[in-house]
């Protein structure tokens, strides 16, 4: 993790503004003779693409992915395989109304990186955020599918949401083959209706909402990760707070297991035909920074968007009180658009320790 | 964050198991020209040193640091400072009582790393954990220390445990002039006695318990930090995320922002002398990844030590069942001594930003 | 330099095959506020531009760059400027003839990377060498555009070739003014007919001839360097060495201080009025890894063209002997068009460690 | 390479000055389950010790290396083998004359890097050089040792010196046999005289000389080689330019190839059982930055030790003109204590591109 810069065996480079003319990634190290084409990679970016549901925002933006480089014909089947060289991956912008932004331009918007990004550069592209625009969550998407490539079928990487506001889900109704059917990725089929009637209020209100996301990823085997400042978690925890609007990351029992005894957090094992059989998950998948073969289990919390109708006090490049409503279009809970950004993130995270941990033992 | 090395241009890479002869750290990128004895260190590794009240293991170590490399004596003050080479320093171990452990060879201890770093590597210290054991961070509080003479005089950091078991401070308590006058570096007074009495009959039970560290710094200037994948509130949530039995990390608000509407959650902002004045700090002092100028606010969950004495279920290396009662010296809540650690890898991770940030933008 | 990235603050990612769509670049950690736009970028391109007289490839590519992202409108100028985020540049491949490629689909070419490519990946992009062409380089050409904007007009980087063949120039004559005004950038005015000569006589025989490549940098200051493994030396070799072709690398007296003496090759000193004055400059400008203040002078070797039009013995991808003549357009002396290439490398090279001198030291 | 640490997944810190209480390396990276003990590394450390003979400084130093962490006693074995946990590695400085060195704190020595520390720092331990000491080549050639153990035995690595001054071995003499029998690791027999002559010459005149040493490695398999900016001539390149005294690196023909033609140069195949057969090695086995299965070979130029007897030259700190002669013990001609540390940079390189092609192609 380096400024622009993620990963180190399977790394991921991303660039772009809001309102440019595109954005892209360029993912280095990827693993030869992987089918890659450009529908593969367009099927997660079409789960990420705004204006699909009235409670994101209606920016239109088909998004479409473009590789120019990196995959090749492959000798026996002839389709785009990877070549092990750079994947450039490019998402051209098209529905930048930067008139919008005018007036934001000389004004500093609450809870936005407006004024910490003209502290640090002293001269930024205030449309749409610029580079702190989500929309630069377009790119880890785009390298999120080809980490899925590295990673291979046997690992199945998923996300939900399990938190809107104060309103959580029932986790003994979760329901993995629902999530995909409502507009929430809503694994509790009783909680729908509640964010709907919800997100409708907080629309109407001209305000936004926080959110709580949770990835898992099964069929991870027991060995991955770089103790001591590569750990598994350690890496996940630096990934997804990257993640726009991410103010909390937690791992298997998370902050819940400062409450709990010693005898409760333990993942007590009986002998398996393959290994341990643990009894519990309450470490998310990771002791000592590698993965126990266990599912892995990360959650995220979401602040509210800072985008908001409603009137917020402010002041200006200048340094004169203003008052500042964000109009443009914006999603009300950004929570909902940032699952299929985490599992990107797993997704590269998991990659990387895999050719990592290949590297190291040759496993 | 690469295997055991973190940081980019303040960079640490530490060594050093539980039960060998020593263990140590090099800091690499450290500016010329401070000043920096043994004597300067030492009082940050005294306040993580064990065996010091009966809530912490009782294994006696002096934990005494010796600078081996990257001092020198001033020209002027005729001083020993920073000379901008590598620092080296090491611990020596002294009271490694290995025949303790010699059960757990062919066991793993339930939570602990045991079973993962055998899967990993397929050979492992067993001996307390080996290099998986929490003595591990005595190299990074040394680290901290030079750290701090790296950020200067005028960034303060310092950290507090805000909550053991299900017991959590009233913040409206809060008073930092307490926390070093009783053994839990606790900031409300109210809570000292509830604390030990709930410790008490912790270790009287043979288990153990979670807790909740904040760290705070403040005097951090607006600007800090490298987006997008080198944030500040990334970075310190992978090093957080990084240090042994840390399951969660939040900023500012954390997780309770998730429950916020965006009015509440805005941090709104009126023209002051020296930049905008805020009016809270939900953020905790990042936005977009970058330090607002307001202090910068981590709190980390801990999970209760895994070496508990009750016994719990496990298997063996062979596969077998069998049952692990832990002996040997631990702690019966961890997060007492991770209060140091937390407040090192901060001052890592600014340190870093600071010379990250200075590199960039010359200011 | 790892894998497709190089430097550490000023970091350079490179993506693109001969014969794909594009090729490009992403320079991450430029500074702010920098003026730049794709006219300042052409002109650097233009110097590598394929097509230009008859000693180089007949390839037409007009090698159009585009500013994809990471500049804005300056506050006060309204010109573009960085902005300290990510800068994209792309190149559009338009010439690619790939069907004069698809007889060595199934052969190696002697002394170009076919072998060691299919011995790596199993499967490679053979349409011009794919990766492995030098058409790589014009992206490093757009990178050290930037990078020379990073070093600020104080620094000057220049080079020339000083070597065709058997045939190197008398340094006695060297002149700057006549370089850009021969096809050779030849500094030496009695070379260039010799070298017009025994190119058309190469060109004519089906074959190519190797080159020395010589690299200047004035006005870069005493203190630039990142001593142990991030020397100036070290860096500036790996960075040549990495070039296409190139086959050995010198800085300063190079080979030639193996034959001298210490006294020889001393560069002693007088005082100055701005630090010493030396009375050589054998060591190139760099002792202990770090820059003295003299210039900054760095040959490199190149190997002959490997692609002739003579027949050579070689093997194909199944094992059976086979005789290979490369037909196509080719350069019968690569190293003139590596004169940009290296100043770009060096350029980038430099500002790196401007960047990470000012990080460590505030200087 | 950066700062202090080489390699990517082989990853070497080094740190420590010539007079300080010691020097060493943290290895980190290594592959799990390696016999690994004090005495195998120790050969190395012999093979560069000083005082071996008169051509080389009379500083007598056992360089005894500790082994402090990263290994531990084998299952089967019961001998100790690497865990995959960083291994530190320490030698002790016991014969450090500081008295001599006294003189110098105010001077710069020409050729050494007194002057550029001091205006990168502002601050330098003088005592030998610190830092910039070649005494620094210990910790490398120790953590080659290692690096040995992870490329294992199929790998054969060594180094002779190929000139002192202007002295060339006749390679048709070549004969690795005599190598470890003569004091200057020179393969030609009819050359031990001559240079033996010649440096008893030197050493009475007061002065030193240049020398160049070459490297070879046999059996590495095709493929290695990390391009575009890892390609393993590259860093082989880096590697060796960071070794004191060295000014030119070159590769397979190298300087020599900007003479050839392209069928000279061409290293023509025929079909073999197990890959092409190379008709000659014009390459140095690299080609496209990766290996091609054949010996690696890389050649250093050395330049003569700057510390000499003879007068030259200098300024103090102060700007004021002044003589320098260098008392203290030295090596007439660094050259030959090259060879174990560019065979240790060899190793190093070499286990790191290993790992690096196993992780991202799992071969």
């Amino acid at each position: 993790m380096s400024h622009n810069t993620f990963g180190h065996l399977f790394r991921v480079t991303t660039w772009g503004e809001s309102h440019g003319p595109a954005l892209g990634c360029v993912v280095d190290g990827c693993p030869p003779g992987l089918p890659l084409d450009e529908a593969f990679i367009q099927q997660f970016l079409d789960k990420r693409r705004p204006g699909t549901s009235r409670f994101v925002t209606q920016r239109q933006e088909p998004d479409a992915v473009k590789i120019l480089s990196g995959v090749f014909e492959d000798d026996r089947t002839g389709g785009p395989v990877t070549t092990g060289t750079p994947i450039s991956l490019m998402v051209e912008n098209t529905d930048q109304r930067s008139k919008d932004y005018g007036e934001i331009r000389d004004r500093y918007r609450p809870g936005h990186a407006d004024y910490p990004y003209d502290a640090k550069y002293g001269v930024r592209d205030y449309r749409g955020g610029g580079r702190s625009s989500a929309r630069e969550t377009a790119a880890r998407v785009a390298a999120g599918a080809v980490a899925r490539r590295a990673l291979g079928d046997g690992i199945v990487i998923r996300g939900a949401v399990v938190q809107i506001g104060p309103h959580a889900i029932n986790r003994d109704n979760w329901n993995w083959d629902i999530v995909e059917d409502n507009p929430f990725w809503c694994p509790d089929a009783d909680m729908v209706p509640r964010w709907e009637e919800f997100l409708d209020a907080t629309r109407k209100a001209g305000s936004s909402t926080g959110a709580v996301v949770e990835v898992q990823a099964s069929g991870v085997p027991a060995g991955w990760g770089a103790p001591i400042y590569g750990k598994l978690d350690g890496e996940l925890a630096g990934a997804m707070m990257s993640i726009n609007a991410v103010k909390g990351v937690e791992i298997g029992a998370g902050f819940g297991a400062a409450s709990l005894s010693g005898e409760e957090n333990a993942d007590q094992m009986r002998a398996g035909n393959d290994g341990p059989l643990f009894l519990s998950n309450n470490n998310g998948g990771v002791a000592g920074g590698i993965s126990t073969g266990q599912d892995v289990i990360v959650r995220i919390a979401i602040k509210p968007t800072s985008s908001i109708l409603n009137e917020v006090q402010s002041v200006t490049r200048d340094g004169e009180n203003v008052d500042v409503r964000t109009k443009g279009r914006h999603d009300p809970c950004v929570g909902i658009r940032a699952v299929p950004v985490a599992e990107a993130m797993m997704a590269c995270v998991l990659a990387d320790q895999k050719l990592r941990h290949r590297g190291q033992t040759g496993r």
